[in-house]
């Protein structure tokens, strides 16, 4: 069932290679009646897109979505919505000596021996971070919807290697204004990260970093305990992005440095309504919504292509060999993560609200 | 389906709250033929249980597991297997005041709203750390049938707030000799750790941890693309664990502190097999096995039954109060968790060989 | 997953063979904050049980369930339900024979190859009708929790081999007053009916038929088009019914010996509301409720456990033999599956609305 | 989830309307390394389309599949399949009227009332049985990767009305031949069929009839107990085609007419293999394969649309109100249902078989 984001009520079935035809994804169970704001959408996607800022890889992508079931007009229908994005500039033949030399941290070698070798090797195949457009879609659908329900998803570059950005103030989320493409709260920084990153590109190197991502907005008493829980959801479907190698909900790691009475989150009424006072439990106890935002941070490792040479074994002689990746690589992949991450936070979210 | 783990081929169906007549599980999908060895169960569910150290809490649960179904003697006949433990040592009253004043951290806010006041307040109810005593259970059996398999599980308490353990070394975990009830590499650490834990004991505090778990032996090309990927997996069912709020594999969240050339394993052969030359991939690449070990850290935040007093808000009056909690908890939950995670993590990898 | 209904909301993993120590249910995603009338879960379980009349197998079990999770006193708490009924009057030694030589259009042989001969034998196993005992409590609370909804279940037998009785009104089916252990509309019929069925064990053979069961009350637009219709729901978790071979929607097969312009149903306007004038869709059109009454029939395959020789062939010697069963056998096993039929149709109904 | 076959391995997730842009299907799961012989694919879907014969709609459709991905040059690389056939020929104006007028026995009011009046009518939407023709594509593929393990489908036409063809001999199935687009085994009741087809048409009128199916070649000890059992889930896919309202297996209904000694099938022993002397099991005991043909017939109903008046509701009056259908319509859509009956239990067994 590898391809399909599994909801309650909303699955996405992803298509597609880096190299294939056409990418894309079917949507099913989205409600009826909802008109798509295509404009917003497209706004979304060119966050993820390359091309748009000088930190991602060289290789253009129209990436315009055709959508060819779902909608009358642009309404919603109730019949899934199958969006469809052609790849237009592709070059095949830089990945031809990779069937046999697997890179280093790559899926190229667990699916050559998964797949017997038939996997498709081109620019990844259905591995490569390209997949993620077809959730962005997806996502930038589910969010304009969950904003109907006052539901608003935000995340960040909360780090890039050791350059740390300041934490979501879970009350001030809402308001935090940030750029689309390379979204940090604090200008200090960003300028530290991009530096970090015209470093690593320039020794043919890369770096990865961490996002942070806050949905406000949700109800308390939302989730299911035990194995549906918030948490269990939003980790399953995050691990479907590349690169991601971790996954923490509120204080999370750095929670297991505190003592309990610091940890802990004391109840209180504001405006009536009842609050806690911080929100080391990221939203979630038992989990299940509290009501406060939810807020998680996602591990994102360096990018494993890399211009520098590396070691390899070849799967025809079985012999160590030297290895050198051409093509175009992004010495960060963080900054065009974070609307994946935003994506697949909307969609698990609309989906616990429906 | 809140108490389902859902694999592929098994399911673990857990039922029970802390005081109700009994707790279990029902697990089906276990493969026909396999004789069980119920000594080295009860060897393994003695780890979890309550009163074997001087860490845990006082409460006397024997823990004794009456196999109703699916077996023939000892031996796996195809039917579900339901395991049922009795609840005989509760203390209901305890818990009367709670169900107004929700626990800071606990699932006692969030179970209210959703289940409008109908929750089993006692102990926790179904969010209590109780119910993975029949997860045990089921991780003791999967675990007989992956040695057979080859494949061995074992984690440690990496950390107790900021006492750390060594680290796995990804090809020595097999070597490795642990306390069964406080599983720690380095006597130093160990000493450390619990020096924390008996202090915040004095102090009527808690404190938590870190846990590391690796699952040695799976060969390589196991496990499916996106969302499906064994990251993807044990996630969601390692979050089933209370008190769980982060998880990473391999270099997971110190991974994003290094370039990529850092971070990248170099492939090479060892005794004619294709391994890398250390494991900062975690042993899985694209959701995939690579071969070597997966590994994975757990974050398990402070107890937040504490004796100290806080504050809540009385769901009756929608007022502050203090709230001070009664009845027998943990100081460090993390000891009694390590067969959890084991467990889980052995659930979900023998449904991943099948 | 074979031994859980999985619903989208309620599951329900049944456990237990014939002859284990108990057989039993666990059902999840109850609506919490339901008080269960247990004397009525009581008498419909009774409807099900052997012993309550001539018809059905000597076998005498009290079939009285415990519950052993998820109640706060008699009240759901959200907790899934764990229901208990122990085995008391098990004869194993019956089936010892049968391990080698498997009864005709029986699951033995199946079973058999299926978990390498290590499937329990005695009283069928988990193949065995009693395993629908767990199903009808969970039936039984679900049947509760839909009449608050408006929603009634009720089957008769349609047919036992060729006497048949009337097939309901799809108007008047609230009203018809049926015996609870003999179901039956015409009272000729019934007289037919039971004169078969004695015929039939007189002459140490068996006879089978047809059950109508009908859910009314469920409004309009419930269900999913093409796999998740309620067709394909139902048709899937009668078919967990022992012994049942076929199902049918409205006028089902015999709809085929129709020109579409008798077989179509009119609309028409009652008491404001838009109804049609006669049934023959059987409630669902596209897979989904047109508000009518849901009306389906199953066909339940004569019992294959018959007194008289038959032949099979011995799985130790792979030569042909004569075969004798003993023990314990409904000569019609009708009459006890239509508190089945609308058990499972209770569960699929409640979580249809949910 | 409705528009996903989800099987063990295999999904397929359908996605179109009858007259929208394009329909299809993403096929996840199928084995890597297998090559596609697309004549083969092409000879199969001509059997669906429409326009092969008089006795269906003249809408004509080319119904050319375009893969878009999963494929290397024409061998499945483990990535999903997107198979797209563009809708070409869609008069949507045939259909303004039904959308406040619903044809009786359509999906059209069920689907008002569930999307509140914001599905798509054109064509009958996702209802139309247009769907199938994707389902036939992934239903090819499956069977050419059936046929390596020695897996045969085949259905044909049983009974247009009252004209009944012979029942498949079980063991001769392989060798009847059939013709593709009006599979009947006796040359007269194809005669009678074809009569009773046109004078239908003739009249403005429709009929319906019943579709035989047999999978050959499934090994013994294949599929579930209970919930998962080869009927439970052939039947839940089956109903997907639209107009399906019954399915039975082996003797099915007709099996109620005799007693268990008639219908019980003794074991007996044919080329040292163990059988059946007769399948009235229809090849499967308690949910699990016997080794003997899959048999099982399926009831379509009476086309809905017929070109005589029939009575309706206004939806906007909540009058009754004379419909009159416009449009092509199939007297009899069972001819064409064949192959799809033929996909979906393709897709099934392969799926099984994995």
């Amino acid at each position: 069932m590898s391809s399909i984001l599994k909801g309650n009520k909303i699955n996405v079935s992803v298509f597609g290679q880096s190299h294939s035809k056409s990418i894309g994804a079917v949507i099913d169970g989205l409600p009826a009646g909802f008109e798509i704001n295509f404009d917003e959408v497209s706004e979304f996607m060119k966050r993820r897109a390359p091309g748009h800022n000088s930190f991602a890889t060289p290789r253009k992508e129209s990436d315009e979505v055709q959508v060819l079931s779902g909608l009358v007009n642009s309404t919603t229908c109730g019949a899934p919505i199958c969006a469809k994005i052609d790849n237009t500039n592709t070059r095949s033949q830089d990945y031809d000596s990779l069937k046999i030399l697997p890179r280093p941290s790559h899926s190229d070698y667990a699916a050559y021996v998964k797949y017997s070798g038939h996997n498709d090797i081109a620019g990844g195949g259905q591995f490569s971070g390209r997949l993620t457009a077809p959730l962005c879609f997806a996502g930038a659908v589910c969010m304009q919807m969950l904003r109907e329900e006052g539901v608003e998803i935000k995340a960040h570059i909360y780090s890039v290697k050791d350059a740390y950005d300041e934490p979501f103030d879970a009350c001030e989320i809402q308001k935090t204004e940030l750029d689309p493409f390379f979204p940090v709260v604090d200008s200090e920084a960003e300028k530290k990260m991009k530096d970090i990153i015209d470093h690593a590109r320039g020794k043919g190197d890369s770096v990865g970093g961490i996002i942070e991502c806050a949905i406000s907005g949700m109800p308390a008493g939302v989730g299911e305990p035990m194995f549906d829980g918030i948490e269990n959801i939003i980790a399953r479907n995050i691990f479907a992005i590349p690169a991601v190698k971790g996954i923490e909900f509120g204080s999370g790691f750095s929670g297991t440095l505190k003592y309990g009475s610091e940890n802990n989150d004391n109840f209180t009424v504001e405006n009536g309504k009842i609050v806690t006072e911080k929100n080391d439990h990221g939203g979630i106890l038992g989990g299940i919504t509290s009501g406060m935002p939810i807020v998680f941070r996602v591990a994102i490792k360096p990018t494993p292509s890399i211009a520098l040479p590396q070691e390899s074994v070849s799967l025809e002689t079985n012999k160590q060999e030297k290895l050198e990746i051409k093509g175009r690589h992004d010495p960060c992949i963080v900054p065009r993560a974070v609307p994946a991450v935003e994506a697949v936070a909307a969609i698990t979210a609309l989906d616990l609200l429906l």
